[in-house]
């Protein structure tokens, strides 16, 4: 086998759709549903609708763009992709990197085909997934998620942004609230840049996820009263930032007492009125728990309601718990990460196995069909900041073994073991 | 003396004056610059100007309306009034009372002579400072510092909110930015609701303020690192809402440990990106700290500087003091006290000798000039919040103790010793 992608053609496109949204120090500010987000969609699938790719788009947003196999009407598809929208301040490669891999590997493989004179068996489509992120709209997978079937569309779609603007009339906004049936899937595969350092301090290239880890991300409120931050008296108090940050700190001491073995944190939290001299009536945070060990993930969340309940009477005000959104921790397929790394060792890269903790599409969709995320190198691990960088080479060798896996897949007519029949 | 306010005009301009940006449980919305805030300038001194006042407005938009003394171009100037601004989601009496006590005593004043067919020997002007909340532009007691050359006027101009609109440009847009010289004055009253429950509870109606208390308000930022909430490893985090929690929670123990002496607060927390699964790389923080004693509050602004440092240590960023604005302790014109105790006891009115620890105009306003601030009854001592109330009887009460005040005042000729002469 000798395929492999175009890599001006990826040059091209990842310079280009870079362009939209960026932002200070060379980052990305491309939230789902912004004006930004649908230049960048109206930009790439216009260029895949000239290439002769059929686009559609569903009802919450997700876009597919699909290239049929010609010979047969029950081919196996292959789903390859990842997302367009980025964190507020994030990087240009996170999720935008998945959706010019799989771009490129496809058309590797079709004019590999075409060259061949052949069609190929299987079916491809390139998919880019509504607010993955989950900066803008919570939660986060939303699009893969109601793909899927784990959320409802009509839930997914009155979400409300941080000003009232709710998903259906922001994707309404910018063409993107379609009304076609998303394509069916057989296997689903995701590049992605590592969230870590790990491939880039062993100086390996590919790094298949052989496991996600469980999250737990609890919406919680403290309830205090406003007043004057000058007369009322200290004990008169009922502070809601101040209850805010004894749950932070306690929130933090979870993990801490547990070593790196489960992570928290809270990276949203919005106060009201937040004046500086009234004390303030709300504070409502966002706080995620995570860790591979399903009993450790519910010993942390009753820890945490605990940290709630006390952090509440310390500062004499009352807690709420607003909504638990809890995600199993669970496991790629073992057959994709073996071709994964047959691939790769074929190509002369080098392979780690990984444990991916933030939360992808293929997390959900996995939970469906054969699904894999498979990480590159990060230049110093850095993730959702404007210096997230990746290699060219590193970039273009992800591309390249995405392009062999699905050619391997397509190969074998999308029988998973036949892939893998040399190794058996 | 019978002079006393008309109650009908009071309660006609003080139910008139709660409509310009009522907000939800019969509270106030009116933040200084906005249009809410023109609006209920562009009424109140359109009626006085429709009664014969002349309006003027300063550069730093101060409006001041004033009745000049016919016969005496060097008569005192008797300065009353408070601001009517509001907080975000304050209440109706806190600065818009002060206002119209002024202007009724004034009326009653000014009735009371056309009756006795003389012309008052003192001018008097009726202020509404701007920006007196500082809950939208930073600091607060804006307009009357600007007034007594305690900050300059083009730094005054320039601040700006919390969406990057300045003074300036909010002034021009609400038709005050004024161009006029503001008019001198010889002594400042200012009547306002008490932010405490002490007169409610004593079961008293007048309470002259004797001293403010001093305070430090410090802005400081935590300076961290943005990055995935999920695959940063917690050693790695650089969490500057982290760092903010630890200094809430340290700032609160500077005070526990003074018990009451001493009152702190964080009202306002900024933290950006502010995305549920990215770890912040800023946290602003808008801390104050106050107490009667400036020792007291020395060693609590050294100790700020620590719970700072440890803070950011803790959480592995970095800290940086933005601005620290020191405002210091002192004491009203002990003259005006007892005027105000003596006219309160000559209408079978309790008093109480109170200090005010949250700013008020008049602090400022009294280091240039014989200056009091009074308080009247407020129900359960609620203040920036919709439920603030006071009763009718004590808003009156509180009005015919400035109008007698500013009676005797001028029946003196502007000498603040000979209206006490009874009493020596």
């Amino acid at each position: 086998m000798t395929l492999m992608v175009d890599p001006d053609l990826f040059s091209t496109f990842m310079t280009k759709i870079s362009e939209f949204g960026t932002s200070p120090g060379g980052g990305l500010n491309r939230e789902a549903g912004t004006t930004h987000h649908g230049q960048a969609r109206d930009w790439f699938f216009g260029q895949l609708r000239d290439r002769g790719y059929r686009i559609q788009i569903d009802e919450i947003g997700n876009v597919f763009a699909v290239l049929e196999a010609k010979d047969r009407v029950d081919a196996p598809v292959v789903m390859v992709g990842s997302h367009l929208d980025s964190q507020p301040f994030g990087g240009r490669f996170d999720g935008a990197y998945g959706v010019i891999a799989a771009f490129t590997a496809v058309e590797a493989l079709r004019a590999d085909a075409e060259a061949m004179g052949v069609s190929p068996e299987c079916s491809f489509v390139i998919v880019d997934w509504m607010n993955e992120e989950g900066a803008r709209f919570q939660p986060s997978l939303l699009g893969s998620s109601v793909y899927c079937g784990e959320l409802g569309l009509n839930y997914a779609l009155t979400l409300c942004d941080g000003v009232g603007l709710n998903v259906e009339d922001e994707l309404e906004r910018i063409g993107y609230r379609g009304t076609d049936v998303a394509p069916r899937a057989d296997f689903y595969i995701e590049m992605h840049v590592e969230g870590n350092d790990a491939l880039e301090k062993a100086d390996l290239q590919i790094g298949p996820f052989t496991r996600y880890w469980g999250a737990i991300k609890i919406r919680a409120a403290m309830h205090g009263e406003t007043s004057h931050t000058g007369p009322t008296l200290m004990q008169d108090r009922r502070d809601a930032t101040l209850a805010a940050a004894y749950a932070i700190v306690g929130t933090r001491e979870i993990s801490n007492r547990r070593d790196g073995a489960l992570y928290s944190s809270c990276g949203r939290l919005v106060i009201q009125p937040n004046s500086p001299n009234m004390v303030a009536d709300l504070a409502t945070m966002f706080i995620e728990l995570r860790s591979p060990d399903p009993d450790e993930l519910q010993a942390a969340e009753a820890e945490l309601m605990e940290v709630l309940r006390d952090s509440a009477d310390m500062a004499g005000v009352t807690h709420e718990v607003i909504s638990i959104d809890r995600r199993e921790a669970g496991a790629f397929d073992p057959r994709l990460v073996a071709l994964c790394e047959e691939q790769a060792e074929s190509l002369g890269l080098g392979t780690m196995r990984l444990e991916t903790i933030g939360g992808h599409d293929a997390v959900p969709i996995s939970r469906k069909m054969p699904g894999i995320v498979i990480a590159i190198p990060s230049v110093g691990g850095v993730i959702h900041h404007p210096d997230e960088y990746s290699k060219p080479e590193d970039l273009i060798n992800g591309a390249n073994v995405l392009a062999r896996m699905i050619l391997a897949i397509e190969r074998a007519g999308g029988d998973l073991d036949m892939t893998l029949k040399d190794r058996a």
